[in-house]
């Protein structure tokens, strides 16, 4: 309510542009290595993931991605209304067995790059 | 159309869940660094781009993001629905102008990673 409100007074104050400025949103942009032979096994598993989490509330985007270059590495691209959203997305039913199954296909994951997602084709502003 | 028969093969012979996997799509995580003070301008800029750019043929995603730990950081994922439609985009009505007049904002372009985007939420399956 106090965040419709402090939008309300933004929208009045300063135009729409900046409206997509003050965004909660959270961004991920993560790495993960599979084990050799099991890449696509593991991009099946990622899309499964992307099912069930893309019905969660508040998930933007999960984009799975391969890389030209490196044959075993899996791009995952997300976005979430807020990273309470993000964090809840791990209690969807069947998520915590989908991470215990693809776990054995993981050689190695990476830091992920964490964003403040602002706006863009694809991604409504907000 | 060569490509098309080739799917349809693919389709019958292993079922629809890998259809997701011959994919054309052309993705690009890049990293740009503002000048100091410069990032809101640059954000701004951006969105504009993304506003040309996303109404191109074969734009499926463009999204600007800021970064919560790097003020000058902002990230562009983008994806395409192939590289020739991501490199015909540069002669979209607009753009050179709208890169011109972006240049100056940047002090630094990180070499981008190319990915082969594959599916999931906020991406049809192709």
């Amino acid at each position: 309510m106090v965040m419709l409100l402090r939008r309300d007074f933004l929208a009045g104050a300063v135009g729409a542009a900046f409206m997509r400025a003050p965004t909660n949103r959270f961004g991920m942009l993560g790495k993960v290595i599979a084990r050799p032979g099991q890449r696509d096994a593991l991009v099946k598993n990622l899309l499964a993931a992307a099912e069930l989490v893309g019905k969660a509330p508040g998930c933007e985007l999960y984009v799975v991605h391969t890389s030209p270059t490196e044959p075993d590495a899996v791009w995952v691209t997300e976005v979430w209304r807020s990273k309470e959203d993000h964090d809840g997305s791990l209690t969807v039913n069947g998520v915590k067995e989908l991470i215990t199954k693809t776990r054995p296909l993981i050689a190695e994951m990476g830091e992920p790059t964490y964003t403040v997602p602002v706006g863009g084709k694809g991604l409504a502003s907000i």
